[in-house]
């Protein structure tokens, strides 16, 4: 009988911190198909479309571009639900062609993004050498391969592993608590497995003094837990925001099925993004 | 007598959005010295140090890297105060030599968040070009006085004036509501106009249920309009949290005055990023 592989979406290219994060997610992945993306917002809507199970995107701190997108593209475009999270550290690696010497480095190639994040130790390290700008971590990496041993890049271990190169140096980012979460999106809401997070958006009409306070005063009443709050203009007009809500708990416990139920009274509109496991 | 121009510190290269936000701060630049930093950290710290007078950079939605870091900096290591803000709209320009024809291009460069937002103009028309990165859309635009007429960037109109190249198509973005907001920071607390905003950071101990909700009270008690609300992680401990908070009013205004004071009783430590001229 034919193996069906699940097919699950992410933000490529290959050989990038979103590929680490499914890997870490599953486990093993020899039953899954990944599907790289170049933007957000396709991985998103390949769920909505059903052409793939589940997607899988960075939500906060990403160092590969804004989330902001996936938070807007959720909120407003789309119906899948947050099913899973996974936070996983961004660890950069200096990465070179078998052989190439430390002293020899001329050039150092990585994302804009990386390069900053590594700011004191190119400082310190390869302060002659000059620093070209890539598309992504993996392109960096994988233009070493037709480059001379002059040239490094810095990328995430697996596209060092992926172009078969070597690791020069490891964890060279400035600051050793940069992590990226994640979030796995899916068709579904997820069962509750009783360490759940519930991520929710309040749309609000106006801006009225007290009217965020009204609207925490239901979750504060029930004794729940907020984990993240955050105001962001909605999008067509500038005047309106939206609250962006994590809370503990799950939307089939009673207190926050119960709190959603009544602040929905009190807002425009209340949209679950999802329950999921911690 | 000799003129004496004010120091300005901004996040440069020259070129960028950064400086076209001090020009619309200051309508007039002529008695301005304006000094471009590598990053937002250095501007801020040169406020610090007191080198120059102010230092502009962004804090809302950039294009041009993360503005965590800018909160992160005024939250915990600076004293510098937000003096004002300004608010621009990020337009991109397709830029080229001067007689490059469209459909000769064949390469288009620019910095990878520029690119990821003129996707759908570059899936349009240049569908076929490679994309290749920059470390800045000033570099990229810089680079192309050394280039053939095939290559054109994506940056700023003000980086297409100060190299002295033709602007090819105009407002390129596929999100045209696309804005960032900049900061400016100075040594004092701006005095109150009457139209004013004031921004502060809450450093909490413990996530408590409610515990934002207490803090919340405070201003609805005093029918104090809050114009935006962050939670953020603290930065050592992951468990304990701080929230930013921007307010309509000012520090000297007696309702903000009060509900400050009595917030200081409620949590860990209240620190005032400024209040500003909205």
């Amino acid at each position: 009988m034919e193996n069906i592989k699940k097919k699950i979406a992410y933000l490529g290219p290959e050989g990038t911190f979103c590929e680490e994060a499914i890997i870490s997610y599953f486990g093993d992945v020899s039953n899954t198909e990944m599907i790289p993306f170049t933007t957000i917002p396709e991985v998103i809507k390949s769920v909505n479309r059903g052409e793939v199970e589940q997607g899988l995107v960075p939500i906060e701190n990403s160092i590969e571009g804004s989330v902001n997108i996936t938070q807007d593209i959720l909120t407003f475009e789309s119906e899948a639900k947050i099913i899973g999270e996974i936070i996983i550290p961004i660890k950069h690696y200096l990465i070179g062609k078998k052989g190439t010497k430390i002293k020899n480095i001329r050039k150092i190639i990585s994302h804009p993004h990386a390069t900053a994040q590594c700011r004191i130790f190119l400082t310190n390290k390869f302060s002659n050498c000059e620093i070209i700008a890539a598309n992504s971590t993996a392109e960096a990496v994988k233009k070493l391969i037709h480059l001379e041993n002059d040239t490094a890049a810095i990328g995430a271990k697996i596209a060092a592993q992926l172009y078969n190169l070597e690791i020069l140096e490891s964890d060279i980012e400035d600051n050793k608590e940069n992590k990226t979460r994640f979030v796995m999106i899916g068709n579904y809401i997820s069962p509750k497995t009783g360490n759940d997070k519930t991520s929710i958006v309040c749309f609000l009409k106006k801006d009225k003094p007290g009217s965020l306070y009204n609207i925490l005063k239901e979750f504060a009443d029930r004794n729940i837990n907020l984990k993240r709050l955050e105001s962001r203009p909605a999008k067509k007009d500038l005047g309106d925001y939206v609250f962006m809500i994590d809370m503990e708990g799950h939307i089939h416990d009673k207190n926050i099925y119960e709190a959603l139920e009544s602040l929905r009274n009190k807002v425009y509109l209340v949209k679950i993004l999802g329950s999921y496991p911690v």
